[in-house]
Order: C-alpha cells, then structure tokens, then sequence
C-alpha cells in the first residue's frame, strides 16, 4: 500500500493506494468518528463489493443507498433519496457516509455529507479507473442540473481516500479507457515527464498491468494533491484540471447526461482544445497529433459527436462554472506539458475549432 | 448606522444596522464583484421593498426569484427555483445573490448561494426582526426535509449584512413577537444585564420605539457575533444559540411548517427547557416564572400544542443535529443568563416536563 496526503491543514487527509484495501476495516474505521454509517453505491457495484464493504463496518450502525447505475442518476432527488435514507434512520451529525462507487457516486455522496445536517464526515472508496485518479481527491462535490454539469455542489474534502486497485478488475474496458483519459490530461497540462511515460506504456494500461496502474494512479494522485493543496477552491491553478471539460461538459449536457462517457467526453474535448490552442499559435500540428494520437491509443474518442454542431456546443459552453460575467473562458495548452488559466477567446478561433476539428 | 464585525478572518464581515439602508446601493455594491445579481425574495415582501432593491442594483444585470412565503416553501424544490433562475439566466460563479426578506428567504437564499457552482457571493438584506436578530448572521443556511427543520443545509458566511430598521414599519404585531423571542433569549443563554434591560423595556419594544429596537438588534447582533467568532461551525458554544430549539423544531415539524412561526415555537421550548432545567435543580421556580413571564409579556405563546403529546414530541426531537449516535442531547439553563452545552438528558425528567409543563 501507498500513502498520499493532500495537504490543507486540518481539512487535509490520507489518499491509501493498493489492493485489497476494501478488507482493512482499520484504515476504513477509523476516520469514521460515530457508530453510525450509511454506504452509499449503486446497482452495479453493490452486487460485487457491498457486502465486504459492510463486513469492514462491522461494530457500526450500518445502512446502505443503492442508486441507480450512471451520470443520468447525479441529480437533486438521488441526493434526496440520501437525505430520506439517513433521516429515516435518524442518523445524526457524527454519522459517516462512505461513497462506494465510480465518479458519480463519490460526487454525489460527497454532496449528501456536505449538506446533510450542514456537513458529516465522509470517505471516498473510488473503485472506477477515473474515480481513483481524479474525482475522489480533492473535494469537489456537486449533482447536475439539467442545463449543466455539476452545477449545484460544494467544496467539502472527505477525511480518507482508499483506492483499491484490485477493484479495476471488474471495471469493463471501455470504463477503464474513459479513466485513462484523466491520466493523460495531468501529463498534458503539467506533467510532461508523465507524458513521455504515458505514450511508452499505454498498452500496459490497457492490459491492466498491476505494476502500470500502480504507478499511473499514484503519479496522478499525486499531481492531482499537489494542484488541489495550492488551491482548493479553485480560485487559480485548479481550473487548469479542466482542459478540455467545456467542451466535455457541452457534450455531455448537449447529448443527454450517459450517453458519452464522462472521461470520453474529455477526450474529445481536450482535442478540441488542443486544436484551438494550434490556431492561437501556442502549439503545432505535431503536437496536437500527438494529443489525439495518445487518445486514440487509449481507445477514447477523438471526434465530436455530428450531432452537436458549433451552434449547440456554445449554447452549452456558455453554462460553465470558469465563465465571468457572461463571457466564456477556456484552458487551453501553451505547451504540450502546460496548461494555460482560465482564459477568455476570440468568437472567431473558437467557432473555427467547432465548425472544423473532427467534422 | 452602526457597523458590527463578525470576526472570522477572510470570511469575516460587517453588520450594518441602520434607517433606510436598503437604499444605500454603495454599501450594497460594495460586496457583489460581478456584474450578475439575482434578488431572492417572496410575495410578501416583494411589494414592499424589490423596487428599492433592485434601484440599488443600478448598474447590475438583475434578476428576481419572488417565492410564497412561509416556513413550508422553505424546501429543496424552492432552493431548485432559485437554481433555475441562475442559469435560465446564465449567472456565473462571480454573480451574487441578495436574500431580501426573513429567516425562511435568508437560510433558502443562503443554501442556494452556498451550492450554486459550489458557492457565489451573498448579501443578506433581514427585513423580520428575528431575521435581523438571529438568522441573519452567523452563515448558517438550510432547507427543511419534511422530518425535521434544517437538516439539509451549509454553513456559508455572507459577505455583508445590511438590516434597514425601517422596515419593521411594515412587520405584523405576531412577527415582531417572533422576533423578540430570539432577542429574549440572548439574555436567557448569556447575557442577564440585556435580560434585566428587555425586563424593563418590552412594551417599549412592542410600541415599535425606534429608539430601544436600534438597541435590541444592535445588542442581539454582538451577542450574536461573538458566539459566532468563537464557534463557526458549533462544535462548542454555538449550540447554546439553541435554547428551546430542539422542543420548538418538534412543534414546528409535528404541527407541519408554518403553524406555528419559528419564534413562536421557540418561546415555548425556551419555557420546556426551562422547566426541564427545574427538575433538574439547575434554577428554583421563580426564575422558570421569569422566563414564562417576560415570553408572555412579548405576547408570545408558552403552552405547548394540546396535539402534540410526549410521544409525539419525542418522536419529533429524535431528528435533531444535537443528537449524537441516536442519543438526545439539549441545552438547558444552569441559571438565568447562562446556557448548558449540549447535554444528554436522563428519560425520566424529560417525560415528566413533556407530560406536565402547560398540560
């Protein structure tokens, strides 16, 4: 097992890395402070992992949430369902929540304990490629709207991270490639060492080669730590962690909420915003090739949706969270290796992008 | 005017308590950075003082939720209607949002600035008395759930709060009697030469006497901001601003929001808790007389609801955020003019003051 810390005094806290972390009741108890604990999951994961989940809990006050499986299900009323379950049982302010699940489920349960009774100690069981690497740490929490993703949420760190790599086993393939997708986004915006390793060893990735998941998850977790302990709240360098997440989010909220993958909607956004990096003069045609090159090789998607034209993705972009006072702002890349701040773009460069990458 | 602190670091802020403040658009100006501001208000008020709002918005891209009014439309599908406004209108992350009303707008207006794209600039604009006294200050924000008072909610500092005098001109007899019981129960809990003032000068409150409610509000705020500077988030002494609250939630939920108005019910449990405190020799007879006598002056109620029965009661304070580990805990008085912390409760008292006070 690897330990991490994400450094922010006392909100700070462990991100534990390895396998079979599931079974150590140890590590799991005891950044749960009261008898009580609801698990919060969904319909897929629950077959497989509840249950130790549950045995791991052993001494406590045990409930569980069983959601349904997907982005569709990241609403107000799942967190509802949360609220109605703990209150049905008369769970109290020291009560935890552990989020067991993919990206979904950790941004919602973490939105539960943000608000339930103002705030309850929660744990983040990532048991999703993108989960481990990206949504667990750092504490954003948030449901979607149906104008926009994650648009209603809260900034609320949960006190332990446990990523059991054994549960990548049961992660389908095109599961494991939309993770990937977050790996590689730290080696483009900030990690161009990463980078260099990423294109020598993606196929290891996909293979599930224990020892390349290891060392893609920490080196991610550690970059992501490391952005989030600068900036928690997003107030500067955090924004850089969404290149690529406008356009991302357009198609995610244009499409209908499921239907891309959130990490391939990344993907091919963050080719989108390689594309108008290009046309800005930051980067060249090689490495923007190189960006949908790796993605490819991830087995992610490169090309947006014919569904989606320019028109529709602005409608969408112009819901989102870096916008100010109306006007849209992007991350873009000034190098393959840096990203840029939230930036604001001229109509013309950006509807070139829409109207003519992938089309 | 007079100009309070809250002093909690960078998310510290003034009170501001004057005649015609809602007018004074530098002031209000002063803590909204964007250009977007939305106005969060209901049908009560909205005659009375939006115009004047919005006049001092000038300058502004505004908008207005107006909602009906009362403690039953302070619920999750009401936060949702303010979220709705926000992004039908495109409102970003540097857009604020002004509670202009009571309690019921504040908390809602509050929970809904807290969450929107995890948190936006807030101004709270108090026209109750019990809004300019009590909830108004101190960053608590909540929705009810329909089992149990403010279960879902935040703690989230505004960055200012401006309460007009003026406008209790325009306050019903009933609410300005709300409001005093939180006014009264500064000296209860804390502070026993406001206590002895309020003893003296209540009618003069009633008569609306500029004069000594200048001084009420001004000396409930500092009694306000101090528990607050010392205990944001109440692990401590903040619980004591709770006097009555647990008993007073109960009414407030088992007779269904908006029977009873917040103030009301919690004049009755401020006489519950004191009764409570009786049996359990912490204050003699006389001072329990005092704290019925001096409600009762105010005009407020100090029997509880023939309806509700110790059953019931206890039903309904099983759900509340003192509770620990399914354990009931209050705040009592362990004399007049200084609150408990939470305390565990033995049965037997507590069903004796539920069986026998006011029956």
């Amino acid at each position: 097992m690897k330990t991490l810390h994400v450094e922010l005094g006392e909100r700070g806290y462990p991100i534990h890395i390895g396998r079979g972390l599931l079974d150590r009741a140890d590590l799991i108890q005891a950044h749960l402070p009261g008898k009580q604990v609801m698990v919060v999951t969904n319909e897929v994961v629950a077959p497989l992992y509840l249950e130790r989940m549950l045995a791991s809990l052993a001494g406590k006050e045990t409930g569980s949430v069983v959601l349904p499986d997907g982005e569709a299900y990241k609403t107000m009323d799942s967190a509802m369902a949360v609220f109605d379950a703990l209150l049905g049982r008369r769970f109290g302010r020291n009560a935890g929540i552990v989020a067991l699940g993919g990206g979904v489920i950790g941004d919602l349960a973490g939105f539960a304990a943000a608000c339930y009774q103002r705030g309850v100690p929660f744990i983040q069981v990532p048991t999703t490629l993108l989960s481990q690497v990206d949504s667990s740490v750092g504490g954003k929490t948030a449901v979607n709207h149906p104008r926009g993703k994650n648009m209603i949420g809260a900034f609320y760190q949960p006190r332990c991270v446990l990523a059991d790599t054994d549960t990548l086993n049961t992660l389908p393939d095109r599961e494991l490639s939309a993770g990937l997708a977050e790996v590689i986004k730290y080696g483009f915006i900030r990690d161009p060492e990463f980078l260099a390793w990423l294109e020598a060893n993606v196929e290891r990735l996909l293979r599930r080669d224990p020892e390349a998941l290891a060392y893609a998850i920490e080196r991610s977790c550690i970059d992501k730590a490391q952005v989030v302990a600068e900036d928690e709240t997003e107030t500067g360098v955090r924004a850089t962690l969404n290149l690529g997440h406008s356009f991302g989010h357009a198609i995610e909220t244009g499409m209908g909420y499921g239907v891309y993958l959130h990490g391939e909607a990344v993907a091919i956004g963050m080719c989108q915003a390689a594309d108008l990096s290009r046309r800005l003069g930051w980067i060249g045609d090689d490495e923007v090739a190189r960006v949908i090159r790796l993605l490819e090789r991830a087995r992610l998607p490169v090309v947006p949706p014919r569904k989606l034209d320019a028109d529709a993705f602005l409608e969408h972009m112009a819901v989102d969270k870096k916008n100010v006072d109306g006007g849209l702002r992007l991350i873009l890349l000034k190098s393959l290796g840096e990203a840029t701040l939230p930036v604001a773009v001229d109509a013309g460069p950006l509807r070139a992008t829409l109207e003519s990458y992938g089309r």
